[in-house]
């Protein structure tokens, strides 16, 4: 019987080698702040939003991934999200020392290095999507505009302000969803979105990638938060219990631990019914989904 | 007899209408963030890069001010500049407290704030960008790369990370060059080419606008060094002396302060130099170039 872990390995074996050799070749080198960069993409993580842009390709070209293009694509999200976690890591934000089972960017460099690290990497990630091989103009301007939107104020980097903000709030279920939208669901669904962008995608297609990437991306902050009272630091790559300790709205508050089981299984379903129309070459997303909610890390 | 100043107002009359009315309705509002946004968009300073623009697609298109385009590819650069002044002022970078003659942003808010409105602008710089009208697809990827480019590792953000590793070493002149062509040579550069692009700009034609914009550069940055030394505070709208205090290389410290004035005069001439194929058509440009030098803070 093969695990959930197995399947997202097997389904992204064409984009993670084992190491982050794709990711480094695509990111600049410069004197000293490379090795920092170098450092922050090597630890890895578990690259689900490549292999979101990957599977959602392939859903809709149902063919095998040639596109020249995927690579750049897969990183500039990837560049995104890590530099995302760097910056969220600082002192002044969520002031973590731990990621991915490492000290945090800050913690082996410095705060100053962190920064600029962090700046880098998204304005890299722009520039990997204007370079992309194998696109037309009008593809690139798509993809940088819907990245730029997931990315920016009313996305990632807004939900990371109200969550910051949220803090000893008492938030309601809808408001912290809203949240959890805007701070990870929109580069989730961004990642979708540029993956099926890649293949020429309809708007019905896009649309159904959409509500899958919508379920998957709240199910995977109810699994995170499940995982902060479960797991352990070691397991997590992260400090465990930081965001109960930080007095900060969780699922599990909310709902109960037995209850955010219910929900994170509630929204697998509702993301694997989203995925109908595109039949067997949706089963990369699908593994993916049951990797998220079945995750214990 | 006219002033360098009053050229220059009037010059970007058509940009600045003494308001930041126009950074401001580009740019996205959002609940709590947005006052903060503005806050740093509103103080003002001295829209030179946005005027390297107009000046440039002037330069040639030698006709009225009337592309569409203008104002987001303007307020673009203007964001991805107001970004790294605002990440610069960081305690953790620069650590400097006043800017613009305000309280910097993370004085006037927090520091979290300060690190994410500098994020969601460089987010939304290239979501101007990709939403210009009245460009073609191929013109804003192209414009796109230029930005990033200017604006990364081997741009503006590697530059800075070369600057705040400098304090208390023995740069050579060559070194310090090479950091200010990085760290604010860029930016200038990629304004006058993204001026230029948006008006067809031929290679010919690129080349001399980015020579001009390689001596105003530097140029730019010689004055602010002595400027530092001569001026005080109240004028520059921040600390006066800061640079020579934390030890940094400056140009007055390895030329002495009349020999940092002629080296501004030699580039002024150099830049002016630059612009002779435009003919009439460079006016604003040169009024901006007399303008970098002359200028009091």
């Amino acid at each position: 019987m093969r695990s959930a872990q197995d399947g997202f390995e097997r389904a992204c074996a064409n984009f993670l080698s084992g190491s982050a050799a794709d990711f480094i070749k695509h990111a600049h080198p410069m004197k000293g702040i490379s090795r920092a960069m170098e450092y922050a993409l090597a630890t890895g993580g578990k690259r689900i939003r490549p292999c979101l842009v990957y599977g959602a390709n392939y859903s809709v070209a149902n063919a095998e991934l040639t596109a020249d293009a995927l690579p750049s694509v897969a990183c500039a999200i990837e560049l995104i999200h890590t530099y995302s976690l760097i910056h969220d890591d600082l002192p002044a934000m969520d002031d973590d020392d731990m990621r991915r089972g490492k000290p945090s960017l800050h913690k082996a460099y410095d705060e100053a290095t962190a920064i600029l690290v962090g700046d880098g990497l998204q304005t890299r990630a722009f520039e990997l999507l204007a370079d992309a091989p194998d696109l037309s103009a009008e593809q690139k301007v798509r993809m940088i505009k819907v990245l730029a939107q997931a990315a920016g104020m009313e996305g990632m980097v807004g939900g990371q302000y109200v969550d910051i903000q949220a803090v000893d709030s008492d938030m309601m279920l809808d408001e912290l969803r809203a949240m959890h939208r805007m701070k990870t669901g929109a580069l989730i669904r961004a990642s979708l979105a540029l993956g099926g962008i890649a293949a020429g995608a309809t708007n019905v297609q896009l649309a159904a990638l959409d509500a899958y990437g919508d379920h998957i991306g709240l199910a995977f902050q109810v699994v995170d938060d499940i995982l902060d009272v479960e797991s352990n630091s070691e397991t997590l790559g992260k400090t465990q219990g930081k965001d109960a300790e930080a007095n900060k709205p969780t699922y599990v508050k909310l709902l109960g631990l037995d209850g955010a089981k219910a929900e994170a299984q509630r929204l697998l379903q509702a993301a694997l019914d989203a995925l109908e129309m595109f039949g067997g070459s949706a089963d990369q997303l699908r593994e993916l989904a049951r990797y998220i909610v079945e995750r214990d890390r």
